[in-house]
């Protein structure tokens, strides 16, 4: 299964595509888009057609995005929201399910603690997807987010087997 | 000219379409989209598929959206970004220079002064447009960005003639 993962940004929106295959995961792309217009529409318009191209090229079948608050100012925020307005649109515009995490969430599932700095979530993206190349710090987040997903992913997987397991066990115990 | 005004949100997103001709203005529709799904990225494609389908239908020359900030919490103002970036991007999709105005140069376009309340602007709307029938305070405050943008549209009409007329005015006195 193809993840994409997508971290927000007005000025750089971070993206990074990998397969997984049961515990085992492949780094496919990532990549850094930079918005560009003289207005904020154009802007958004930029994004979302750079995301739409790379959702086109790398085909993921499902997407996550980093759910981030600035508390800093309302400004910056409303910034941040209209980014990922565009962030969470596209993937569902090609039929995609979104998960959102929260960057201690993810974190938690790359690392091992919530708490870990940017240089430790490179560290632990590059050893998961040896060889890859980052083509930056919000690149390596965006990859973060799609190995987060794809860990919820499999857990959830495993979960729904097991519950299918005890379910068929239950019937044959009514059977007999 | 035809112009959508657009006062967005992610719960109910305010569109009103008037056309203007030299200060006569008319009502062409107005409405409110309400989002629909189970997860964030399914709301904001239902908003992003609502407005297109208006744009397709009353295809606007022009667009504006009401730049509201929400100090109450980072939350809330978050959601209103992801609301605005959709209200931003579709009318860029379809090749429209957006505005932006502040709810305050808003109401002091509409109403004359920049802090009237909800009923002074639906009052004033309604003056502007003779018969029109609101779909509810949201479609009310569209139509008001939609007002706001034509008076701006049409000084900057004037403001550009007049320098053309000092222009060629110059021009002439050069070469007499």
């Amino acid at each position: 299964m193809r993840v994409i993962g997508i971290d927000p940004g007005l000025r750089n929106l971070g993206w990074g595509v990998i397969e997984c295959e049961g515990v085992r995961m492949r780094h496919i792309a990532n990549g850094i888009l930079h918005s560009e217009g003289d207005n904020l529409a154009k802007r958004l318009l930029s994004l979302h057609q750079g995301l739409s191209a790379v959702i086109a090229a790398h085909r993921p079948e499902a997407a996550a995005v980093e759910q981030t608050f600035v508390n800093k100012d309302a400004v910056a925020t409303l910034k941040l929201g209209q980014a990922r307005g565009i962030a969470l649109l596209v993937p569902a515009q090609a039929g995609l399910e979104v998960g959102e995490y929260a960057p201690n969430a993810i974190k938690k599932s790359v690392v091992g603690v919530g708490h870990a700095d940017k240089v430790q979530v490179q560290h632990m993206v590059r050893h998961q997807l040896p060889g890859v190349e980052l083509a930056g710090a919000d690149a390596a987040d965006a990859l973060a987010v799609a190995i987060c997903h794809a860990f919820h992913l499999q857990s959830a997987n495993r979960l729904m087997l097991a519950q299918l397991a005890t379910g068929s066990g239950r019937v044959r115990r009514a059977r007999a």
